[in-house]
């Protein structure tokens, strides 16, 4: 048996990149062989982050072994995993995402409504008596400020806050200032084609029986993303006709002023505008103050369905 | 808003019963407005835990209203939960079988495996600092003995054990003693129809597509239930008629010696034979050291389909 291999979902985030990188080294303290691994290319904001503490990224993974002992972090569902993933063999995993998963066998299994995994990660370094050194701090501060964009959005729990400050002690960094300086990392779009930026993080989702797409792109000006509105639609408009969708949303998040700027497309756009109680013109609209998909998106989309 | 509603499984055992108690004293110390429930009649070695603790069984659930907020302890199946599941919201799972399970929303997942639910309980309480008192102490100490067969099931971990003995020494209870009688307790068949006693601790399982039904009965004498075996094998046709199946297996488990005596009907009892190298007589056979449905039973007969 070769080593246990530890990855976040596809199309990686900061979360689930650090995710990896910070439950490897406490597993390997725990004594076991394991190794941290990427389902997806790295992302600019997890490029200034691991160039931040000098650390090489998780070995990009494309495929496992039938039977291949996993640890699963920052995701909890068959979509959003390895294609393989049935036949493998899930010793734990440690989330803070809805539950989508059928295992014929017990498991560890360590979720909590919290607005990082890093939040829990946390714990459990606490919980084995493992000391957090400098640089596992930098990378796990990095995710929570990644995942609540510098504590504003409402997926951000008191605990996120509280794990942050600590955390910020350890790191010895002032979470405005190299948060801010690594969001804005994230929001540079400098040589990414319109099918990379679509898909920068990008979510497929089944609200109720419409085929959904809802993506997100960070930026510090949605003036500077929308002069490309034109472009972006059109490769969006190909996505949903290879995917059959009856919606796709593209969230244009200001992580300044915690508002999005959404583009809207398919013949289920109708939601949306009874959803917010906005109108769209020319495809788009202001949502003020909403900046989290899983809070503030889906489940009002999946109400008004 | 009413109370959160905190149940095991259908079909309750001694682990559901009182996890279901443990965690609701739990709640209520922080704070949380809970009730504990169970989906089932109480069986007799539950009954012999709860009259030697002096407390009241848990509220039979019939059904819950649609959005109402639940707890989970000892599954995290759809199957073997309420039937209306799908529309609750499910707050909080504590278990320690497998995840079949699609929720739409991020929850607090706590699993293990190990033992018995009450040994993750015990966590729970210490990670909290909430005092354990006798009475819960007994209540946890009795589902892990009912578990783990007195320690002697292949299910039994290291950090059951020493739950177990921190636990005694709270409850101030000698584990043999007390674990003999109330095990004994359990095996009492008196005034039990046989569809009750089939349906004991029964549970429907899909071994790839073998449609089955694989039930157990602890006993102190094999000899004595299997001077029934023509009146459970007549139940066992009818269950097999009704629900379509391809295999009945029922355990006949001697909680002393630790093994266990099958009777098996179906079209798919090959699958007995080929998977522990016996010969069914009169649809019986002897299973030396076999005790664990889950651990010995269910993966063994998926393996030889």
């Amino acid at each position: 048996m070769g080593k246990i291999l530890i990855f976040g979902h596809k199309n990686p985030d900061t979360d689930s990149i650090t995710s990896s990188l910070v439950l490897a080294n406490l597993e390997r303290k725990m004594g076991r062989e394991v190794e941290s691994c990427r389902l997806g290319k790295i992302n600019k904001e997890s490029e200034y982050v691991l160039r931040y503490v000098g650390m090489e990224a998780p070995r990009l993974l494309e495929d496992v072994e039938d039977g291949a002992e996993v640890m699963l972090v920052d995701h909890a569902s068959n979509k959003e995993s390895i294609d393989n993933l049935d036949n493998t063999k899930i010793l734990k995993i440690i989330d803070h995402h809805k539950v989508a998963l059928n295992t014929g066998y017990p498991l560890y299994y360590r979720a909590e409504p919290v607005g990082c995994t890093e939040t829990i990660l946390y714990k459990l370094y606490q919980e084995n008596g493992v000391e957090i050194d400098k640089k596992i701090a930098i990378l796990m501060l990095s995710a929570i400020i990644s995942d609540t964009l510098l504590f504003k959005s409402p997926t951000c729990t008191p605990e996120d806050i509280k794990v942050a400050k600590e955390l910020a002690k350890i790191a010895e960094i002032d979470c405005d200032t190299y948060g801010l300086e690594m969001l804005k990392a994230g929001t540079d779009l400098t040589g990414l084609s319109i099918p990379e930026i679509l898909n920068l993080d990008a979510k497929e989702i089944d609200l109720k029986k419409v085929k959904s797409v809802i993506a997100q792109v960070n930026t510090a000006s949605i003036a500077d993303v929308m002069a490309i509105q034109a472009d972006l639609e059109t490769g969006m408009q190909k996505i949903m006709e290879e995917k059959q969708l009856d919606l796709f949303m593209l969230l244009i998040t200001d992580i300044v002023n915690s508002d999005s700027q959404v583009i809207v497309l398919g013949k289920r756009a109708d939601l949306v505008e009874t959803s917010y109680g906005v109108k769209l013109e020319n495809n788009t609209a202001l949502l003020k103050g909403v900046v989290s998909r899983k809070k503030q998106v889906v489940p009002i989309l999946t109400e008004n369905v």
